[in-house]
């Protein structure tokens, strides 16, 4: 199902290591599941109905297994990881209802979203309650360390959300104030997701440091991939549409860079479309003739692969292991599947 | 400002109970402030200017001042109780923002909403910001029996606007399920307020149960008041109108009241106005009529009333003082507010 990767480069392996991941977490995984599907329960019956839609609905869980095999990097053997996995899954699905709501999106992950059928406020209030849960989860592990680094991430990912508002439709943003963003946005939990897994092993700060380096370069290699992959013909193989965050005038690192080095007439045309959301017939396909006449998707690659080899170098802290050899590919993995 | 009660009994005392227990806690309450303002910043720019507007608007601040209340009751004499008020009212007004979204609200506290002047977008995601500062400010505290009890209470606030949410536009609601629903979506918070009074003050099972119960039986009481308070003329005093929940179609207690006493014509009326929202002048004054005629703001007052009984009863497990008074007087003004 994950058959997302082209094998294009000798050096890459087979199975991809999205799969080779899986499948050294799985069994704690199945537990994590078992917790999200316990732990989402309600009697208020609409709660795991809106909850398991999109919970269930075939996300990587990319995030929770990171909590699982930076523990397992860590020689970690007790069962903290696995409620704290599922928190973080929570904490994800939370964001993902609300970013459905403030976005307007309609389809995620090729399934209609809780908002298109469930509508905004259900939306909002089931993605309070999942929030709600994560705390619970936490306050039931215990660690005030734990619960002092997973309530900062959480606002800064609301903090990050909120500057990405007041960002946006505005093509002069520059490449360091999105950077600002989807750090806090997106590469922050992934810091955290990774953290864990040093925190319940009881590590040494710099272990703990290197997999919050991980995590967070990880990140941002990750979202930036994203939004490359939003201009990619890859991007319906997904079960996505192409253009989604053009016709939403989102600006993301290939429009930066396409309309930093576009002329006074493309520019007019990057605002009309991006700005003013004014948009007509055609108007993505000539969008993606300037990302191609500008470079700016490969461009944009290169930058996610920078901040991989960051993640790489990171994790070199850490003995080598299959554990660590499939981190190390998911840096990899995340950043090709855009092409 | 808040010459909020006609003096129209003579058990009624001046000044009345919000000004005695505002002054009660005036020293403590200015800390709470300070933390409030502290903790609401942010770089993000927008989340202190849009969290300020709610929090500024001059609401009573009933919920932080009932915590500073029962430690006081309970002969609390350290910090502690200063930033959990914080973080009640944090919680409040990030249900607040969310509440207002899902409503569509356009006036709150005389003033127009978040939502009307910021957008949808901002007030999620910086009530999100403020949920996630709450548990910032619990995890500062240190105490796992503190985040017990507020991710709970926060768990059943989420599940209760949900309910609230699935039973909308049903003129056939019970009053039972009615009663589930603001015991979860108003009660529980105003349990939780008090209940940490005893908390902090490491006061005995019976007192912490005391307080819980005096919260949640005022907190019903409230509620209802609040319901008839929206069909009564006292309203406009309030700078509110009235009838907005007649049209939002909300189904409230005397609603459910009207129309299991009304005939089969009448209940067409109800069913056309709430369940369809199909509303035309003259709808509301008809609404007040057949409340009139079927004593439903009375009897939802006299509903009240009983919750507020048991309230005050369970505030007699504690010697008499100004603050138990001005506890027990706190229950009269939250009823009486409606007339």
């Amino acid at each position: 199902m994950e058959n997302v990767v082209r094998i294009n480069r000798d050096k890459r392996e087979e199975p991809n290591a999205l799969d080779r991941l899986t499948a050294l977490v799985k069994n704690d995984m199945a537990r994590v599941n078992e917790v999200i599907i316990a732990r989402m329960q309600s009697p208020v019956a609409l709660i795991p109905q809106l909850a398991g839609h999109l919970i269930a609905s075939g996300g990587k869980r990319l995030r929770p297994m990171l909590t699982l095999a930076t523990a397992a990097l860590c020689g970690y053997d007790g069962d903290r990881h696995i409620p704290l996995a599922a928190c973080i899954e929570f904490l994800h699905s939370a964001t993902l209802l609300h970013d459905d709501v403030v976005d307007e999106s309609r389809l995620r992950r090729g399934n209609e979203t809780a908002n298109v059928l469930w509508g905004n406020q259900a939306s909002v209030l089931v993605g309070d309650f999942l929030f709600s849960r994560a705390f619970q989860v936490m306050t039931d592990d215990g660690s005030l360390d734990v619960l002092r680094l997973l309530s900062g991430t959480s606002a800064v990912l609301a903090e990050g959300e909120v500057l990405q508002l007041t960002t946006s439709n505005d093509v002069d943003t520059s490449e360091d104030s999105y950077l600002q963003v989807i750090s806090a946005k997106t590469a922050v939990l992934f810091a955290a997701a990774c953290q864990l897994g040093a925190i319940v092993a009881n590590r040494p700060a710099a272990e703990e440091e290197a997999l919050e380096s991980f995590g967070r370069n990880l990140g941002i290699a990750f979202q930036l991939a994203d939004d490359a992959l939003d201009y990619s013909a890859k991007q319906a193989t997904l079960g996505k549409s192409v253009g989604d965050d053009f016709r939403e005038g989102k600006i993301t690192l290939p429009v930066i860079l396409a309309y930093r080095r576009s002329d006074a007439e493309e520019r007019t045309f990057w605002r009309r479309t991006l700005e003013q959301v004014d948009q007509q017939d055609g108007d993505l396909e000539h969008a993606l003739a300037l990302m191609t006449k500008y470079r700016a998707l490969p461009d944009t690659i290169a930058r996610a692969r920078h901040y991989g080899a960051m993640a790489k170098d990171a994790l070199r802290l850490f003995a080598p292991s299959p554990t660590r050899d499939a981190l190390t590919g998911i840096v990899d993995f995340s950043v090709d599947r855009a092409f």
